[in-house]
């Protein structure tokens, strides 16, 4: 007897954010698995079970959701944003690698899921506009000599970076050195724009020059965006500055 | 007197991955304007006019829009998937960058939706799961000399890389000889994801090996998903493998 492991993602927090799908899967599941904040954003029935955990525990969560869906229940993990992104879908795979060949049969169900960096770059126009990349900031994850690495090769490639997890207690000096490598490789009017809770009540989207960019304004709740040199910004008023990335370079084709 | 402009996303094509807030913006609109195929995709009623143009008339079709949203009417500009990846979001500020000064006043509302690398990455399990980059393969848009660059320094930097417009009839070979780059930088075994037209009737997605990938399995709705060194295949028999990129690299803090 197996069940099903649906791996959702709630998208940033606001509910008009969330697929049909996921809701779906929320409706058809009994056990529900994640990160509290993230469970908080559902609403369930009395029927439907809830088990909160830490936000480091991933593999842990994905063992427990993995031993109910084997025992035949239908289970939902949840995540914030999407899924596969910096979220417990790896997590999932990686118990299912390691864990009991039993697993393998388990009916998993991972559900895309609107992103941090695509609802941050929807709210200031589109600096997602052309190639880009996405990058976890924590050290935790891996050494801190690859994380500069990676900033130097996609800012010299020419790629706006999308940060994730940028900052945190344990982790305060990392997003300001970032700045710092990128400095050496981008201009310094390249907009950095730090988006925080991006359609949620408690927004808040600022845009700096690299120059000037403050890591002291990045809580665990934003998502940091860093133009290319293509990168530019139009001046609007009132209505609030817009940042785009243009679809061309010159000396393509067309 | 100054309307509303929505840049919304349809999501890959299936309905369920379409957000509320995407849809609320549909029902609100009177001037819808898009590629075909994309506004196909919408119920729309009488009283909602569409004006459905080529898929390389982007700057075009966002004047147009500007000009109706300037004229007071409420538009919607529709693209598949996200707006703001490679679509509608970059030409609309374009226009907006290089337009009357009048069109600064525009009620510009820019709506995330689902993208396609998140769609075939979660069909797959979890190939995004860390660090990754999103790189168009059109040399319409920059040079090719540009895109070798971007796809060397992104595998030599540990990026899984997903490859938007892979191919299309006017552009038969770079999707073979970004493949030819790659496999100078990547293990042979490096599983790349075909993936087409995820969520709709006509899905199809294949794996393999990088040594082996075979350009002609793409087309122009394919998105390509290429691993990292650290991503793995799950062998699970029927169910299919499953394909994910390790959160952690050894090294790392924790």
């Amino acid at each position: 007897m197996t069940g099903t492991l649906f791996v959702i993602g709630t998208g940033p927090g606001n509910p008009d954010q969330m697929t049909p799908e996921a809701l779906s899967a929320v409706s058809q599941a009994t056990e529900f698995f994640g990160y509290g904040p993230y469970l908080n954003r559902l609403t369930l029935r009395d029927d439907q079970r809830r088990q909160a955990s830490e936000n480091r525990e991933e593999l842990d969560r994905a063992g427990a959701a993995l031993r109910a869906a084997a025992s035949g229940a239908i289970v939902c993990v949840v995540s914030g944003g999407d899924p596969g992104v910096f979220a417990m879908a790896a997590a999932v795979c990686e118990a299912i690698d390691s864990g009991p060949v039993e697993w393998r049969d388990i009916d998993l169900v991972v559900l895309p899921g609107i992103t941090a960096m695509l609802a941050v770059a929807a709210r200031t126009g589109a600096p997602l506009g052309h190639d880009f990349c996405a990058i976890s900031l924590s050290d935790n994850l891996k050494p801190w000599n690859i994380i500069e690495k990676r900033l130097e090769g996609a800012a010299s490639a020419g790629f706006v970076i999308a940060l994730y997890n940028p900052i945190s207690k344990a982790r305060p000096w990392q997003l300001g050195k970032a700045f710092e490598v990128l400095r050496a490789h981008l201009p310094h009017a390249t907009p950095v724009i730090f988006g925080r809770a991006a359609g949620r009540p408690d927004e808040r989207i600022t845009v700096q020059p690299l120059a000037q960019a403050d890591a002291a304004i990045a809580d665990m709740a934003t998502c940091v965006i860093i133009g290319s040199a293509e990168t530019r910004v139009v001046v609007r008023g009132e209505k609030g500055d817009l940042v785009y990335t243009p679809r061309f370079m010159s000396g393509g084709n067309r």
